[in-house]
């Protein structure tokens, strides 16, 4: 990994349990469990993909650190609460998730479900927040893109589009339809509101947009051949259920050898559509091509 | 029930129910599943209580009927989308609601969860969009408002309460508490975001508030009473739960006596605090009594 890259990801690996750990102190009451089990989530796990493109692109355009590592934590606590829910017994029903037991293994399903719900709910009361920014208008425009972006036209559509595939043999535009809403809406998502907080208007962000969306199909196709090729330990979670289930995936209708020459021209074409960006842009390089080297 | 409230409820029902109509249409792809799931949860049941204090509380402030009818499905989705997840095997696995099969066992309980989300997230689409309301301030107002009333300060940290509840034997004050944050966060939610609309500043919504809490107590004993004395048929969903599960309620603690004059006094006081306004409040009147008197 590039040097650039991996320090952003542990200066924003840092930054995101901290402002958690800030955001979320445990009540004495009752509550206690939940928060528990909220945190036990969000703090300390995954590799921050998305706070990381959030804060990069708000970077771009100069907006405080402070506010776009906040706004990064309600991005992220979305993220999460969709790991917790697709972990559940009914629904994916797995054990390990970045190296630890689930959610619902630690506590119970009930507390996952809760815990999920009340994420999802902590993401807009972040959002919200005249403590954010003083702007409701940024406010507002952040609540309907993230909103939008894990809804039923984004995110929980393509879940939903995701337990459909296990019972039907789904064709290629399906399977990118399907992705770019399960994966794609979130990680386009990271790249609006860093623009919406940099105060970019809508037809300023086309290049922004086409990067995104590119680099959310590459690194779905680098999902697919990690699931295929990868190891169950590095990953922290288990591996092989798509295949075990018989449901399409880009790698299986693609072959391997197509799926990873793919992915490499979706990172190739993802850092064209920054040419508009000098040096300041080079993370956000680093990171397109961090999604298809990447091993776990 | 009084004609006026009768009126108003038969009113609300209607808008409500074509206002998701209009606002789900089912896409033609794999999401159709998904929207189909919504569209069974948010139309056609329930009482439409808290859209009916949100409108209610708006009207006495001249706002516009259409936006405040809006913004009530937003609350409605949130209290929709937890009565799914509450009725879900994992919580309190329910098979009736509203007098119909419940989400999961219509669908399937992965189906449920995702629609629960879904819902979520639609709340806040709708509370973060320029077609609700051109003032950014509004919205953001309204979404920090809704987020905190259903998260972890709010409805999900009641509901944790609730699961504790199971095990642990709760005095009044917090059964109280329990009672304020997984019932009375919501209702107050509605009143406070027709206040929001109305454009009232907080510290003139001292009154309305009050009368939100009481209210909120009032409706709470009264669905102890129901759940103790009341009809299945007519409830339309599984009752007597919590005497089996040894849970304490208000019911348990004051007896059936003292809970019933308790929430007479609620309701004497709510329509006290409502003092400062003159027949323009009357609905808000009747409701708070409709609150301890209704069968279901």
């Amino acid at each position: 990994m590039a040097g650039l890259l991996k320090q952003a990801l542990q200066r924003i690996q840092a930054e995101v349990d901290s402002g958690f750990d800030a955001l979320l102190p445990v009540p004495s009451d009752a509550r206690a469990r939940l928060t528990e089990a909220m945190r036990y989530a969000v703090i300390g796990g995954g590799k921050r993909i998305r706070p990381l493109l959030l804060t990069a692109t708000a970077e771009l355009h100069g907006v405080d650190r402070e506010m776009a590592v906040r706004t990064s934590l309600a991005l992220e606590a979305i993220h999460v609460y969709s790991l917790i829910h697709d972990d559940l017994p009914c629904m994916d029903d797995d054990d390990l998730r970045h190296g630890k037991p689930t959610v619902h293994k630690v506590f119970d399903d009930a507390t996952a479900v809760l815990a999920g719900d009340a994420l999802h709910a902590f993401a807009f009361e972040i959002l919200g927040d005249p403590a954010l920014t003083g702007d409701p208008f940024t406010r507002a425009e952040l609540t309907l893109c993230l909103a939008t972006a894990s809804g039923l036209q984004g995110m929980a559509g393509g879940q939903m589009m995701d337990i459909v595939a296990e019972t039907t043999a789904f064709d290629l535009p399906t399977v990118t339809k399907l992705q770019q809403l399960k994966t794609g809406a979130l990680l386009g998502a990271a790249v609006e509101m860093g623009a919406i907080l940099g105060r970019l208007p809508p037809e300023g962000r086309t290049h922004l947009r086409a990067y995104a969306r590119d680099i959310g199909l590459a690194f779905q196709i680098a999902d697919d051949l990690l699931d295929h090729e990868g190891d169950e330990a590095a990953a922290g979670k288990a591996l092989r259920k798509d295949a075990a289930a018989g449901k399409q995936t880009f790698l299986s209708l693609l072959g391997p050898d197509r799926a990873r020459s793919q992915a490499r021209m979706l990172v190739d074409q993802a850092i064209a559509h920054l040419g508009q960006y000098g040096a300041e842009a080079d993370l956000l390089r680093e990171l397109a091509r961090f999604i298809v080297e990447r091993d776990r």
